[in-house]
């Protein structure tokens, strides 16, 4: 078994998984990270059930060479489809990000009407409704993927009109059914939140499971007597940074993110894994 | 040496090399095309040229598993990163999208500006630009990457406004600039020609690569001996379709584009060539 200064295992299809690494960085920061992000083969939301558990398989088997100490499936179509095989294949705590959303959004419904906004892959697979039905089977589950998020984002449209007209499309469905609660099911969809607010107004909570994520993998780690207590700046390592291509677009774009300009980051030939 | 009953070996990152499929079918009807997408790992655009070197390499031996007769890129960015690298591995004759679309467009531009729209891959690797100087070093290129056509394009959004609103901004440049020739160089955009010719209007001419390809192909099977003699229907085989993820999506794809519902498409483990 790994010990307690080991690093946790972060991964994602890209660079949106990230988003979590800065959360649970926030919440638990004497952990260190080891991330990795699949840009070669990135995006994944719109692929097989069969292809994404491949890809994810040889990414745990790779991070499980960096001896962490458990592992967050910071990609919400991963989650979706992959954590079971994922359980299967390693010893260690393994959380994905769609049971930490599906949670809160439970928790924070009065109308027992939730949206889910992410990708054909994740709303495919069904697990966000599957999670939500098990913790409250009179809940209503409506999903609707949006393809053009992730592209929009990617382009840096945040506050264009253009984003706008489309997210207006993609919710409406949603909103005529009288959601009360969103979840920002895909790591990209936070950085849309101001546009989402505006569109859904003050009555519908947006839910981003990046946040409940690293909540939940600290209260997992407290309670497993597995937390870190040594200050991140006494242990003398650094996060790490790995992706299957683009390293340096990468650096440049974790600096941003993370508000950080001391990455490195490496180039890894996943698909020997 | 393969004889001339052999097929020609025709590749993409996905569904959009099946554009210049369909030509070289209405083309030269007689001959038999293997196709490959890799569906596991599009879209290649944004990737590095050491990545895409790597999958078309990949994809080129699997072609050549199948005794193709020749090789045809139906992919730009590939096309634009890896055409020397396939030359280099194969004896065979092979011919990418990118030239035949740069010739064209120089015997078309009349006040020598040319516009080239594609993917960031194909617009980075200046390979349209090298080209066309090639020909006319006193041609103008003008280059602009436009992400969000091929996620608008698959999200069936042909003919709408919000397209009409991205082009028209992807497009000011360009036009600004006072082309008269613009090449669609992705393999997707020719789905969008509707659009880009209402904003362009009648002074400046869409080059759509795919029909230059198979004109080419024919071309160079003509002139080396190597066309196909006997008529399809009495070769007794049909063409055949491969694809890396995704078999059955891509079977109802292609058989809207090609309008053809006999289509049975099989998948590869494109990683272990």
């Amino acid at each position: 078994m790994p010990d307690n200064g080991a690093p946790i295992g972060v991964f994602d299809s890209g660079v949106g998984g990230l988003t979590v690494a800065k959360e649970i960085m926030a919440q638990i920061p004497n952990e260190r990270i080891v991330y990795f992000g699949d840009t070669a083969r990135v995006p994944y939301g719109s692929k097989s059930k069969a292809t994404i558990t491949k890809f994810t398989k040889q990414i745990v088997r790779f991070l499980m060479t960096q001896d962490v100490k458990a592992l967050v499936i910071a990609c919400n179509t991963m989650s979706a489809y992959a954590i079971d095989e994922v359980e299967k294949e390693v010893s260690l705590p393994v959380i994905g990000v769609v049971k930490p959303g599906a949670r809160v959004a439970v928790s924070q419904t009065k109308n027992k009407r939730i949206g889910v906004i992410a990708t054909e892959g994740t709303i495919g697979s069904g697990m966000y409704e599957r999670f939500i039905t098990n913790i409250d089977p009179t809940v209503n589950v409506l999903g609707k993927a949006c393809p053009l998020f992730c592209p929009l984002v990617e382009e840096g449209m945040l506050d264009d009109p253009v984003t706008d007209e489309v997210a207006r499309r993609y919710l409406k469905e949603l909103m005529d059914q009288d959601i009360d609660t969103l979840i920002m099911g895909c790591t990209h969809y936070p950085l849309l939140a101001p546009a989402l607010k505006r569109l859904v107004g003050d009555k519908v909570r947006l839910v981003n499971p990046a946040y409940e994520t690293a909540r939940e993998l600290k209260e997992m780690l407290t309670e497993n007597g597995m937390l870190n207590d040594k200050p991140f700046n006494e242990q003398g390592k650094d996060h790490e940074f790995y992706v299957s291509d683009l390293a340096d677009k990468f650096t440049r774009f974790a600096a941003e993110i993370l508000d950080n300009n001391g990455i490195n980051t490496r180039k890894v030939d996943i698909e020997t894994y």
